[in-house]
């Protein structure tokens, strides 16, 4: 048996007692060394397998095999295992064996949503939600559906919007949708959701083209009608406001 | 103190103990009559609000109102209270009073990753959220939405395919949809998700165009990588698969 988990934005509080109860059956929980020291502390009793980043075939291959073995795993995720976790990728290699262990994905809150709520409600209409990592995707996509989603004026939530070596992405991201999207569009940024350090601002199009995030940060781009209300990032569902 | 709670997609199990902690402290607990029957039993001491659907305007004033008087006050959505929830409207509406009450927002797994987690793995890659509803939005921007997400070849969920009086939107969405993608297109639904009668199938978007879905429904329309591996949904995040 083969859990796939996310942990949510962090804190034990928002983990929900189905993802415990699982990780609680297990026999191994594997994951990225970050997310694994999360969670360690609850199941001191526990074995775990941790692996550091950008070994993530490596990772979900060690959890299929160990799941194989007969033993109930658990690969946990940041946040939502399917929204750029590792839940395609064992899906992924989990058809290559001949008797693939039995998978089960378990939802977390995404950053999209639990930062949302750090900011107000910058969701609450139609979005988008774009990772401007080109490890896996070449730029030219990103760029693409940049330009797409402003076109449709959705929301765009950006995960990954800068590493070390990616420190200038964001600029670039904001010059592409500055093409059709004004510099005083309210967009807005969190960084840590939920853990210490958390940190946020409410910003324009225009500003945020300058600001420093880094990978730990979730970025919101409103479309036109999103507004900063009393310090609050809001786009109006379209409610008749009395 | 106004807290807006997303309760997750309906059990208990995928309620975060913090959403739980902050329902603990409320005197009284607001929201859609559906919505308060699932936590009813959890918290019997409680004094409940509740107003049916179409009177959102209503039901928020009133939530506003009652915190005003120095209760502590809970507006209970399902999924996460930021997507298409209540967060939006209470912000809207408290701007309106002198002294607006405190507000806060704890989020919940959003119908789109509860689903997802049901097929398999569909959101792994870049996606759109839009709903098909128009009460509160032109057609015409729908259908430019998902035009625009057709073209960033963007995975696409679905929120409110359908309704009593909007039998065929689903079917004018996947027409829209064909005019860029292929018939093949790997897509998914569910039904009733993480409630009694879950059900969902994984089809090709000619087929779903015919499917019969409604307002508990929530739809996948795959990227041009997504695939169907042993009866899952999964669109492949890019990892070289050895």
């Amino acid at each position: 048996m083969l859990y796939v988990i996310g942990l949510g934005p962090g804190g034990k509080e928002e983990i929900t007692p189905k993802a415990m109860e699982a990780l609680a059956t297990c026999d191994i929980i594997a994951g990225y060394t970050i997310y694994i020291d999360l969670i360690r502390p609850y199941f001191p009793e526990k074995e775990f397998l941790t692996t550091p980043m950008k070994q993530e075939v490596k990772r979900c291959t060690l959890a299929i095999e160990t799941a194989l073995t007969g033993k109930t795993v658990a690969m946990v995720c940041s946040g939502d295992a399917g929204v750029y976790g590792m839940a395609g990728l064992i899906f992924e290699l989990a058809q290559s064996y001949p008797n693939p262990p039995t998978i089960k994905v378990i939802g977390g809150i995404t950053a999209a949503c639990s930062g949302a709520a750090v900011l107000g409600a910058p969701l609450m209409h139609d979005f988008a939600v774009i990772s401007l990592s080109d490890l896996l995707t070449p730029w030219k996509q990103i760029e693409a559906r940049l330009r797409c989603a402003a076109q449709g004026d959705f929301v765009i939530c950006l995960y990954n919007p800068a590493s070390k070596k990616r420190q200038d992405y964001l600029q670039k991201a904001c010059d592409i949708l500055l093409e059709s999207k004004t510099a005083d569009t309210v967009c807005g940024w969190v960084k840590n959701i939920g853990r210490e350090g958390e940190t946020a601002e409410i910003l324009s199009l225009g500003e945020l083209r300058n600001a420093s995030v880094d990978m730990f940060t979730t970025v919101y781009i409103g479309n036109s009608k999103t507004k900063d209300i009393n310090g609050f990032l809001v786009t109006p569902r379209g409610y008749p406001i009395p």
